[in-house]
């Protein structure tokens, strides 16, 4: 697995604090940052998705970063890179659906080059104001895990579109035009007190789940029975197809009667760190982990 | 030119206020932002440029960037796609020389996914506390227009990489290692208290003046007898040549007896919008622009 062997790289040539969330917390400037790419090929296929739809899932999956950390999104950059033969219609469809997407959010610069496929680089700017800001290695054993919504019906669409099928649209839009978490979260950074974890379900929900454990050395065991899904969409699918956008939280069991619209899907336990599914210790999450490289 | 036809087709569709300056002052947050990006074939040549150099400059250029808004340079995060067959010691690198960019700027965060070519994203992020930031509608008549330094080495040094020579080295540096003018911006930004212009030369002389000219509807009049740089240069090279990442700002001439190391190159006066070169109105720089669609 490259990605994990250059991200090692990077962290021992950087020895920064900052690498490991998906957002980086600049106290000192009361912000959050995240800066996220889109390649073609790579995480999408022009024929499979409209300029439209790339311009908002671009900037949506940055806002649901920002989500996930707890900040407040504010602003959006965008880096673009598009072949010679592209046409303005392109361009114009492409930012019609960033800002579809980004609501009370704001583009607010970048650039624009060219290359030979489509490049699109976003960067995503929260405020820390009245939010308390997540990690994953703040999750307590004690805590509850909740999610926000329903898994996997992102993937099952991807899979839909590769088969040549636009239908059901259900499944379809949860692929080419999902929705950040933007109150899900908020409720939670501007109600509670107590450290805790957060992540979205960008990498899939069993990612997020391992991911949280082990930045928290602690145990989390969920209920496959207790995750809101499409009865369509298989247990696999559910846990590791990514890109739904849920929110996924570790948060003390007592906060859980100041939010609303959550579903509890396990606890958190002491540790060593690992992935419980229905009281087995999952140790495939490491090798299904979704990956772009 | 098709760069300027897709910048039209952004401004019109986001109808923004903040597309214009190479950096977006964000006020309610007190920060600069800026993003840029690097692309294989299109901006270097993986020949001519080593992973360490790349790293160097892709953090370099967007530093340059937050200087010249007149903020303090903090935060970079990166954004890098990568051949599959890219080697480890390629990351560790581009690293190395992110971080010999860095001075006291963090990297903070970013990604890494795959690409066909190599393909680097960087935003970085600057502080305005106790600045006042520029902007390059700030010209008005009387200003004077100074440089930080020598204008014209790093094209110099771009064309003998292309005939395959490594020398003189001080050219070959002024391209592969430029530096922002840290230093100089800060003690301008630090000090002023009256609206000022300021762009680096990311591309070129001739064009910094003319986008601050037609930003601040001012003519600009400058002296080519008085451009600092390099004899071996020719004066076609010192205008329009890009990538020296010096400074150039329009102050009040009653400023610039609180600051030491700039060169006044001309003046600003009364509108209409031109560019004037040794007294000659200038018609071509907008064909001579330093593109790279």
């Amino acid at each position: 697995m490259k990605e994990k062997e250059f991200i090692k790289a990077i962290i021992s040539t950087l020895k920064s604090n900052y690498i490991g969330d998906d957002c980086a917390y600049l106290k000192d400037l009361g912000i959050v940052i995240s800066q996220d790419s889109l390649v073609e090929d790579v995480h999408f296929k022009r024929e499979l998705i409209s300029p439209y739809q790339l311009g908002y899932k671009s900037v949506m999956v940055n806002i649901s970063d920002i989500c996930a950390s707890g900040g407040e999104p504010k602003y959006i950059t965008i880096s673009l890179s598009l072949p010679k033969d592209t046409k303005v219609d392109f361009v114009k469809d492409f930012y019609k659906g960033a800002k579809k997407a980004c609501n009370n959010v704001e583009i607010v610069g970048g650039d624009i080059t060219g290359s030979d496929k489509i490049f699109v680089s976003v960067t995503a700017i929260g405020s820390s104001k009245n939010r308390k800001i997540s990690s994953r290695g703040n999750a307590k054993p004690g805590y509850k895990v909740i999610v926000s919504g329903e898994h996997g019906s992102s993937a099952y669409g991807l899979n839909l579109l590769l088969k040549g099928e636009n239908n059901p649209s259900k499944f379809i839009d949860a692929h080419l035009m999902p929705k950040a978490q933007v109150d899900f979260s908020k409720q939670i950074a501007t109600k509670i007190k107590e450290d805790y974890a957060m992540m979205d379900s960008s990498d899939g929900l069993a990612d997020a789940l391992y991911q949280i454990a082990s930045a928290s050395n602690v145990t989390i065991s969920v209920d496959t029975n207790k995750i809101p899904h499409d009865k369509t969409v298989d247990m696999e699918t559910v846990l590791y197809g990514g890109e739904d956008y849920q929110i996924i939280a570790a948060v003390p069991e007592n906060f859980l009667q100041k939010i609303s619209n959550y579903t509890i899907i396990g606890d958190v336990e002491e540790g060593p760190a690992n992935l419980k599914i229905d009281g087995v210790i999952n140790t495939e999450v490491e090798n299904k982990l979704y990956n772009h490289f």
